[in-house]
């Protein structure tokens, strides 16, 4: 495997990572719904806890059934089970979706990491 | 744990997401490096995968040596054992930086999602 892959995200309706990078930790999504749009299922997870970044616009999650409003500049985290669900604003919404398995991260930062 | 939980990312030079949002499988910081700025070490990690995401502006990320262009909407993975510094461009540079477990990831997607 490479130290280091690059790739530019172009605009579209949903550009993956995990293969095109090579990840091993993570799945990664970038996403984009035009205003009035949504993703067009419910779900949850069976082990993967998911961080969302809202990029640009704003929008609403519905979780178990209570919506909340997303907009750009925050980040949240959505348990497995949680069934989610984004549905976009009036000016529609981009966002980052990640997946990593709930728990596997052990040390990080100043635990993980080597100076110099 | 809260099935759901939000913060809103404010203009700094790093704000870090674990503990704010009780994250478990993955630390995230997002970053700015104002314009002639860098990281202000080299470092590599025992276990952890590196994934940035370049959010604004641009500048140079050194690998092992090797200097690597980096500009707004490009991501990219940088291997545990890579030595990595960023310098920031002429006009700084915002970014994204996801740890993860190097192996970590198990199903993902349609293996781990449960559609309704």
């Amino acid at each position: 495997m490479k130290t280091f892959e690059k790739i530019a995200v172009k605009d579209g309706a949903r550009t993956e990572l995990h293969d095109a990078l090579h990840l091993t930790g993570a799945e990664i999504s970038v996403n984009a719904l035009p205003a009035g749009a949504s993703v067009p299922f419910v779900h949850s997870h069976k082990q993967n806890e998911e961080i969302y970044c809202v990029l640009e616009g704003c929008g609403v999650i519905e979780i178990d059934g209570q919506k909340e409003q997303i907009s750009a500049g925050e980040w949240f985290r959505v348990a497995p089970a949680a069934k989610r669900r984004i549905f976009a604003g009036d000016k529609g919404v981009k966002y980052i979706c990640i997946q990593v398995k709930q728990g596997s991260l052990g040390g990080y930062t100043a635990d993980d990491a080597i100076i110099g």
